[in-house]
């Protein structure tokens, strides 16, 4: 496609990143009744319907071409701070639902805190953009499932118009995280593309 | 005030940032029932007595100013540092309202673990005496107010002197972030007093 | 003894260090019912056997030992990031206390992402080799002791055959972290050999 950015096997990569993510995550929403699906349209893949890794999937491939588009990415970034983005992601995701039942104000601060820390970490100006964009784009879209009977947060999780408020900063730190991985990928491609002869 | 080396904006934005943090941490220790108020000679902002915020303002101020007549402030920490020192004292006071209820020895292990951290990352020296200075007066002072019956640590959150040994840790948390945030603003001060013309 | 590169008071040091820390995670375990000792037959310390922080003094002194072996150590390594690293493998020590009854999925997915975390940050080739060691003959060990009925991992904390699946990342992590300690002892002893009049 025209403008696009990422190559093939970097959208295949990063659906693939997002969507595990989005099960493990999923999952321990699931298993601890922080969410109840409602839903049997479609097969279930572990604890999730198959559309909700996919969805989760196309954001992370999304997020990193928005990042790919926006200026200054930074050639500096390296695989372990990917790696570790990534991992921080997953550990506030699973932390959300650990602190199911806990009060919302401690909960959510918690995970705000982890995604302010992940930002002055690793982010920059547009990895935050992307962060923001997540962060909006992410809660409305879940809310407009719950309000069609898709899926629910239980009592106590759903205090942001019937989701989790911890949803606001959980995908600020997606968008951050994913950011860092769009950096990465065009450092590389741009690394590719000078060939073996450059220094 | 002669002797005083932080600015009125600088005291202002310290006090509200102390105040603002002690807030959130306090509604998480009442909601939780880590802590009990019995007064209610004072109006209270959302969980505590007004006089809670401003000690803790308060305490941030003198902080700063302490770390400003400590040598060696680092002309090198930055607003990140800063930013991501204050995130992980709200995440660590939050933690103890969200362990309430855990044996002793891993929930103060969990923050002492924080506070080591967190001095292994962004501290110094001085810093670390800011640090025990509050790790020692926090508490004293805390354990005072317990005393004289104006607020309680529920069973469980009670095993030093009455007050929640994680208030040790925390405390010397709360001083390495703050001996940082004043010599952030120190070196602003230095760089303005430099004027544009310096380098 | 010949070809051995820790010297006796490295020995100590490892050795009393990992049984401390051995000793703060085992009585989180048992206060919050993870493990249960079911022998009697040696005198207790705390709440553990003689032999389980000798257990594990042994092993940090065998890693490190281990580490001292393997190629190109970093000399760059600092006394902070040693203590950081034991601090955070404590932490992840007593969480897997603290989370106690709390789902597999998320519960382990917490360890294995903070031990990620701690790999990017502080790891190394080596590192990850140390790592992998004890993550292979720790759980196994643990595994022959549950086995021959010396303790138990209690219900919900047993997935992994009848030992916490938490135990891979934890020893991972405890791996990375005493090889580290290994790299600044080498860099200790490399800057002791040459002398006060080498640069």
């Amino acid at each position: 496609m025209p403008g696009v950015k990422l190559r093939l096997p970097d959208v295949v990569l990063l659906f693939v990143l997002g969507g595990a993510a989005a099960l493990i995550g999923d999952h321990s929403h699931v298993v601890t009744a922080t969410t109840e699906y409602y839903t049997d349209a479609v097969p279930f893949l572990w604890s999730s319907p198959l559309w909700f890794p996919m969805l989760v999937g196309g954001a992370t491939v999304s997020l990193a071409e928005l990042r790919m588009h926006l200026p200054a990415p930074r050639s500096t970034v390296t695989v372990r701070q990917g790696v570790a983005g990534v991992a921080v992601v997953v550990g506030m995701y699973v932390t959300t639902a650990l602190t199911r039942g806990a009060p919302v104000v401690p909960a959510t601060a918690l995970i705000c805190v982890a995604a302010v820390v992940l930002w002055c970490v690793l982010g920059d100006g547009p990895g935050a953009i992307c962060g923001a964009v997540a962060a909006i784009i992410g809660p409305v879209v879940e809310i407009g499932l719950v309000q069609v009977d898709v899926f629910a947060y239980t009592d106590g999780s759903d205090a942001l118009f019937g989701v989790g408020p911890f949803l606001v900063p959980l995908y600020f730190a997606f968008g951050v995280a994913v950011a860092l991985l769009g950096e990465l990928l065009a450092a590389r491609r741009a690394a590719i593309s000078a060939g073996p002869g450059a220094c």
